[in-house]
Formats: C-alpha cells, sequence, structure tokens
C-alpha cells in the first residue's frame, strides 16, 4: 500500500529571495511555518517553481538545509532532484539525502532526446542509486515527454516508484494510472499538481495534491482535503471554486509569459499578503511591477485575502 | 569583424567511455589527434553530442582538463556550458575558463518556460559575467526555444556573442542571420550545424560548420571548406553528397531513437574503425549492438572507410 | 440558460460501412436506434468519429439525411459542419440545416494558420451566416489551435455561441469555461468529449457529455448522468471506472494508430457485438483485423458485452 | 526521367478579391499575365497562398477556369487539390482535371491523425483514381505530418508521383530526397517552396522553386533559375540576397499573424505596385490597413519595386 507519509495536500515551496538574489531565509521561514500550521501533509521543496532549475548547486543545499531546520520533522519533506541525465539526477539526490530529504522527486531525463526505454532505464538507475522514496515527477510542458501510465504503474508494482506527482495535464492518462494502480494494490501514492482541478482528481481516486496555490491559501486547500476525505463533494467543489477565483492572479498580468507569470504571480501575491518582503526573481526572470502588482492586489482583495 | 579564430571546420567532438562509464582517454585523445591532424580549425568540447548533459560536474571538469592538454594550442577549444538556467550556466563557465577554454557556447534556458525577453537577459548576463568570447546555440529540439534572428543580431552588434552555432533546421532564419549580420559588418562567426547541408551553407555565407560526421570523416569536412573558400562548388557537392552517404549511418538501424541513434552510430563507427574501443554510452543510454552494429559496418563499409 | 435540449449524453455517431465503402443503412440503423432506446438525449452525426472529414460532399447529405429519418424527432440532432474555413463551413452548414439539423457543430479554422482574432471572426461569422444554435468544438489535436476559455465566454454571452464541446484535453481551461459560464448567467451548454473522465466533468459542472464510447455501451453513461444529477457520486464513479475497462479497447492493438486505433475499435467492438454488419473504414484507413480483432474480443468479454 | 513541363519557377499563384469577397478577375489576369512574360516555367493555382482552404467549391472551379482561360497553354497549370482524405481529395482532382489542370498537388491527409502507412496508401490512392501527374505537397505547418523522404522516394519510383514540392522547412530530409531521386534515376521534379533559400536549394539539386515571392517579383527568380543553371553561383546569391530584403514585407508588420501575414503581405504589395485594385482577404482573415500598409510601402520603396 502506498506510503501514508505522502498523501494529502503536500505544496511545492515557492522560495523567497532578497533582491540581490540572495535566499531571505525569513520570509521563507514565515512561508513554511504558515503552511504547516494550516495543516499542510508535506512540503515538496525544489519543485519546479521551487527555483531548483535557477540554483546553483550551492544554493539548492541551502536551500535543502533552511528548508530542514525549518520543518523539524513535523511534516515529511520531499526533495527535487531535478537534472539533465541520470548521473547528475543521482548526484543531486545524494546530497538530498545527506541533508535530510525523507522521499525524492525526480522527471525523465531532458535535453538529450530519449525514447520510453531511455526513461524507464532512467528511473530504475536513480531508485537502484538511492536509498529512498522515488516520486515520478510528470510534466511535459518542461521536459517535453509524458510518462506512460503503463509504464508508471509497472514501476510501481515493482518498488521502483513510491508514488507519481502529475502535472502533465493529462487526466485521461492520469485516471488510467489511478485505476491500474488500485488493481495493483495500490502501491503508490497518485498526487495531482492541477490546483484548478483538485477536487476532481480527488473524486477519480487521487491520494493527495501538490498545488502551487496552497503558498497562497493553504487553509483552503486542507479543509478541500477534507471534504473530499468524508465525501462531502459538494463543499469540495465550493472550496475548489472559490480558490479557482484566486488563481486568476495568473492571467490578470499582461506581458510576462511562463515561469515569470506563474512563480511571479505567487512572489507577488506573498508579498502583498505581507509573507515575503520581496517578489524577486531569480535571473533571467524580472519580478512582476506596476499594473501588473495592482492587478494582483485586485484579485487579492476581491478574495478576500489582503 | 568575426573573431579568425573561430571559423571553417570545427567539430563537437564525441566522447569515448569505457564499459563501465570511465572516461576511455587513449580513445578519446586518438580522435581528437585524428581531427587536429586532419586539419579542423578547433575543437567544440561538451555539446550536445559530447555528453554534456550526461555528465557530472566532475566529469565536466575532466573532459576539459583532457581535451585541453591533448589539444595542446594546436587549435582554438570552445567548451558548451549547457545549464537549465543563469546562474547555473554562469557556474559552468566559470570552471571551464578556469580549465583553459577559449571560447564558451551557451543554449537560451531550459526546463522552465521562458519569453524572448528572459532570453535576451539570459545572454547578457552569461556575457557580462564571463570573460571569453561567447557563443549562442541554438538548439530547439533540445531547449525547445528558437532564438531569433533579430536578437541574435543585436546582440552581435552590441558584442554580447562573438558568434552563433546554429542547429535549429530553420534555414531561412539561418540565411537572415548570416544577412543581417553582414550589414552589421560581420561582428558574429555564423556556424552551421546542420553536417547534411554544410555546402549550401557556406553558399549561403555561413562561416564555418560544426558537423558531428566530422568525428567520422574529418578530412571530407576540411577538404569541403577549402572547396568553398575557392568557390568550387561542384566539387563541395561531390564531398557534401559523399558524406552524406556515410550518414546513413544514423537512419539503418532499428529500435533505437533520439541520442542512442545519432551518437550511438558516431561511437559504434569509430569503434567499427578502430578510433574507440569501445562504443559504450553513458545511462540511461544503451550501446548498440547485434544487426544495429552490423547496419553501421555496412554503411561504412560501402563508402570505403573500413 | 443553456438550451435544455443539448444537455446530458449525446454521443457522437460512429457509421457503419460496407466493404466496399457504402454507407451501410441497416447497421446505422441498429446502431442509432439501440442508442435511443438506451436513453440518450441527443446525438451528434458527422462528429470527428462519424467520417464527417473522410466523406465527399454527397456522402456527408446521405449520412444527415438518415439519420434525420432514423431520428425521427425522439431527440435533437445535432450536425458537425467540419470545414477547413468560414466560407465552406457556412456552405456545409446551409446544407446541415436544409437536411434538418436541431443544431451545428464548428470547429476552429483549420490548415492555413490563424490567431486568435481570426477564430473568433470565423465563430461570429459562421453564426451570422446560419440560423440554429452553434456549439463549437474545442479539438486542438485536430485542428491544431486551441479555443481561449475567455473569447468562448465572450461568444455565449452574446448569443454567438450556445454551446461547447470540450475534447480538448485541457480540464483547467475547462472548469475555468465552466465557472465562467456560470457567472454569466448559464447561457452555454458545456459538453466534455472526454469518455473516461466524464463523472469529473459532471462534478466540475458540465452540461453533459459527447461520449464516443456510449456507441459501445450507451446504458452505462445514461446511467451516469443520472447518478451525477442525483449527487450519487460513488456509483458515478463506479460506472465510469467499469466504462474506462471496456475503453481498453482502443489500447489492446498494436500497429494501428490515430483514427485507425480509435474508430476502428469502435466499429470492430459493434461489428463484434452483432451491432455492424462489418467493420470497415474509409480510405486510407483500414479496418482493423486479426489478432487486433480478437484483442478487442477479449476486451469486451472481460466486460461481459458479449 | 523527371517530366521537363515541371522544372524551373512555377509561383503559387495569390488570388484577388474585391471587398465583398467576389474573384476580381481583372486583378487577378494582370498579376498572371506578369508572371508569364517574366518567363516563368509554370502556374501553381489554388496552393497554400491560392485561398484554397478559403474558397467553397465553386469559387475554386471559378479559379481553375479563369487561370486555364488566362495561361492559354503557354505554361502548365498545377493544381492544388487540398483537402482532409483521400475521397474528398479525389473528388477535388476530378473537377480539377475536367477544367484543365496539368498536373494535380495533393497534401498529406488532415484533421484526422494518420501515420505513415495511412499517408502513404492515401497517395496511392490518389494516383489511381486520377489520370495526371500527382505532385506530394510537404507541408507539416498545414497538414502537422511530415513526409518521410524515403516513403516519397519509393512512390517517385513506382510511377505515384511525378514530384514533391517542399514546403517543409527540413533541408536535411529534402537533401536526403534529391540524393536518393538522383540514384533512382531522377523519376520526380523536387520543387523547394521556400522562398528565402531558393539559390541554395539549386546548389543541393533541386529541380525548381515554388516562390510565393514571386508573385511580387518574378523577374528575379526566372533570373537565379537561370544564373543556377549556368553554374553562376555568385549571381545567384546576389539575386537571392536581394529577393530576401523583398521578403522583408513580412516582418515589417505587427498585429497580424499567419495567413494574414503572409499572403496579407502579397496581396498588400501587389496593390501597392497597381497590379491588384485591392488587398481584401477572404473571412476570417481581415486585409492588412494603416501602419502596417506603410510598412510594406517602406520596403518596396527600398527595394525599387515602386
Amino acid at each position: 500500500m502506498a506510503d501514508k507519509r505522502f498523501t494529502g495536500v503536500i505544496p511545492p515551496v515557492v522560495v523567497a529571495d532578497t533582491p540581490d538574489g540572495k535566499l531571505d531565509i525569513a520570509s521563507y521561514e514565515r512561508s513554511l511555518e504558515r503552511m504547516i500550521d494550516a495543516g499542510v501533509d508535506g512540503l515538496f521543496v525544489l519543485g519546479s517553481s521551487g527555483e531548483v532549475v535557477f540554483s546553483t548547486d550551492e544554493r539548492r543545499d541551502q536551500i535543502i538545509a533552511e528548508s530542514k531546520r525549518i520543518i523539524d520533522g513535523r511534516v515529511p519533506m520531499l526533495v527535487g532532484i531535478i537534472d539533465t541525465q541520470t548521473e547528475r539526477v543521482i548526484e543531486q539526490g545524494k546530497r538530498a539525502l545527506e541533508l535530510g530529504a525523507d522521499a525524492l522527486v525526480a522527471t525523465a531525463p531532458f535535453y538529450a532526446l530519449c525514447g520510453p526505454e531511455q526513461v524507464e532505464a532512467h528511473f530504475r538507475a536513480v531508485h537502484e542509486a538511492l536509498d529512498a522514496p522515488l516520486f515520478a515527477y510528470d510534466i511535459p510542458v518542461c521536459v517535453h515527454s509524458k510518462l506512460g501510465w503503463k509504464m508508471l504503474a509497472r514501476l510501481g508494482a515493482e518498488g521502483v516508484l513510491a508514488g507519481v506527482k502529475d502535472s502533465s495535464g493529462d487526466d485521461v492518462s492520469f485516471r488510467y494510472l489511478i485505476q491500474e494502480n488500485a488493481k495493483l494494490g495500490h502501491p503508490m501514492s497518485i498526487l495531482t499538481g492541477h490546483e484548478i482541478v483538485v477536487d476532481a482528481a480527488y473524486l477519480m481516486g487521487a491520494d493527495g495534491s501538490v498545488p502551487g496555490l496552497a503558498n497562497i491559501d493553504p487553509y483552503g486547500y486542507v479543509r478541500m482535503w477534507g471534504y473530499a476525505q468524508a465525501g462531502e463533494w459538494k463543499k469540495a467543489i465550493e472550496e475548489q471554486e472559490r480558490l479557482n477565483e484566486l488563481s486568476h492572479i495568473f492571467d490578470v498580468t499582461s506581458g510576462v509569459t511562463g515561469y515569470g507569470a506563474g512563480v511571479g504571480a505567487f512572489k507577488t501575491a506573498l508579498m502583498l499578503m505581507g509573507i515575503f518582503d520581496s517578489n524577486a526573481m531569480l535571473p533571467p526572470v524580472a519580478a512582476q511591477e506596476g499594473e501588473n502588482v495592482e492587478a494582483i492586489r485586485g484579485v487579492l482583495d476581491a478574495c478576500g485575502m489582503l
């Protein structure tokens, strides 16, 4: 059966920076404390929205070490070991484990083109080299290949994977994976990264969620998980719909795209809510400013978050 | 005017490994010596076909150091500083310069989604942080964004870029870039990475080429550059057509894809030609074997390379 | 408020052919009668799985006329007017209306590249030219552009669109559309085409579904709609999971892809179930045969459909 | 050997419309006469830039009939029979032949997803049904699949295809096709649609070109073909570079994309040059106006075309 430590709401934590590019530890600590207070079930450090690919190895180590200190064993800490190919991923994993990761999260290889055989060999090699629960992170928008549900189920059944974090946007594949995982005795935790349709993912049988928006409103996602567990679908839907209104911080801005629009909106909201001191981004991404900040303020205000 | 050190034939060097994943220095040295003997104008270390994304930082350092030792100043050494985003790329660049790189080659940021503004900011930041000629490596098949020719020309005119290595497969954009670079006083070296149509790239005005296939037949590419310089287009075409027959080592295999098919074919050919001791690949890619090796032998034989 | 005629289960009807490429009217009639008997709320003729792009105009007319005759007003008949650009789509629409369509279903323009302004102008022009409820068919896998939910909501509010058939696979956009449509007073019927996750779509607030798999088991989809209306989510999920097992007729075959794998599996299943006389496909697609037919028989058997 | 009627410069003709959407025969005739006077070797009617997918069948017939009347046998007339799948393409082909087409040009099937087997079966079926030289039109940007060079060569060797019009942007595949066609005894005419790199295509061995820009400057393309035939590559390059300056009519506009930017620029240029009475486009595309028209005028002026 899937490891119970890895179910429920596990936000991918957004990192706070100072305007000169240093880790802003005080701001970061406020945000993590707030999510733990809200009752999240785990924290995912160095995910795609956690600056993992923008951070040098030294900085990655600092983020893991500070997270470990702050979390202090209250909830499990999952750590993203995102790098291009197998040997580099394993190296990231070794350092993460030395620094106290409770579980590791790896994507398919990227940059060099691989077929499905290489992707499967990659997860097997990473699992073999690292003594910790391993999650497959399915995020084709970043790595440009989709993890097949049949392969994921096979790796789960064999004990290679402890779970899957699905940010693929492919709800059909997600559903097949959930049904197959159940048939196999539920070896994996299947988590959705799609913060806008978490209620539907729970309905389908997801074991939890990894919603970036929980950095802004962890309380709502914690409540929704409770409603889903209790089968109170009407309340779950209402909570999701409320959170979706808040999610328009992503689309009220203009002239920003990709990471700058998404994580940029998170940081700006956290700044406006007094949790982060700054909405600074790491190069080459610029912080949101001017009318975009005001537009995000408008959404937060309308949602009663200020 | 474009730096004359970076024109002509600059092969992206394929790396030799032992079956247990170590750098096979003796094989690697044989291959580099052979290319220098053939008269290549430079060597590009840690390019996409040079295992850059498969190598840990430690191994990258080893490859650069050994290359430096072998090349010994006879031709310029360009080094790929391929990593996900700006700070990580700069860190790769610093180490490469300490180890003796003559020029650096960086792609657009990848994994996290960026718009053109971020890509331009990225190259400016990398240039500012690193005191060496910087080449932009346009390789959308790996990084999933195309470098716009107007941006490249602008960065060339301002001295940010010393050149472009084009592996985009977009010959229209390549042509516009060449014409614009000429109008601006030819500040950049424009190199093509498309080994199959190098003659045509020279006709359009390219300053050189970065052909992976020159690992197999450097002599042919060196001759073709000479013919093009002399305006002997008929001979250049014949040379290219001969090399293209040899390039079928890429497509006579079956069941292998992507990096395993491309670089795998290079390594297998070098092994069959007695230059590499092994055609081993780094994880998660498997070496070619059995009928695929025989198919490649057949192509080499038909082309008189054995 | 959304037109009540266009809610619930509206299968996209699969067409029966004779082996020599003629419409097999007897088989087609059996299938339509079976779906109407099962209690479907409407039928969608000449959808993507209804051979629309494989059929000449003459054949399209025949399919509409026969469908009209068979349906005989018992449920509404929606007709796909799929063609490349505005004037051709309008022409398809005029003929469909003359032949008795109750509503029309059009995609974004395709083949020639268009931006969002052209797509919006297209739907406005089609609506203006044709006096019937118009559905936007969002199917990027076929037309290679995604319909933005803000545009769809705007066209709904203005009375241009009566509804949306969503086959985009983008559940986030689908959710935003449902919430926005609700805020605007629910002018449109929002239907999902994703047969595997219909329960989740109903949970989100979808007004109905257009499941191809309802050609095989209309009873299950009709029951699921009832459960969802009654808030009996546990039963809805169980029904969906059962239908999903049946859906493996799509992925037990080998050597067939795209339309041949999808619609080919539908036709083969209908043949094995005795509803169609043949599983013939129109050129250039070949009918499934041999082991693929047996594999589909195995799935049907395991699901108690034989 | 390739049919000599289908070599050299064969422009895809741009169609003239009146502002109320009628064919502007007088303007169209001026443009065709001008191209024939310039010495083009053929004319390609109803290509992607010839409004084929925007035109109803009735209008397509009118365009073919008027073209036939105007051309009057002076050069061969190739006609695009662009439609979604096999039966519809054959129907377009029958009508085109009745109206006097000398050769037919068909793409891969589109809208419904097909694999390479279906694409090959499609060309075989179209060839079998239509008694005329058949060209394969390789245009993945519109049909979203690439025609493999091995398949094209095979179909050429068997007499299914008389030639290929390559608008794929894949110069590597194009080169392989040319070499393979030569080895097979040159059964096909291989034509490039990439107007910006025609000189390079001729160097590689292309049998001709189908440049949209020849609607604006047919004289330049005719001269370039002559230079290439004579091996005067320096002159060919200069001609191409001059034409490329003219091609910036595509990228000096803003707020227009795709077909509206490309064919819109052609029509606007022809209007400014006094050849077309209007730059009207068919729905849903709007004609260029205001500053965009002035920007195009600026390019034409700088190139001495006014």
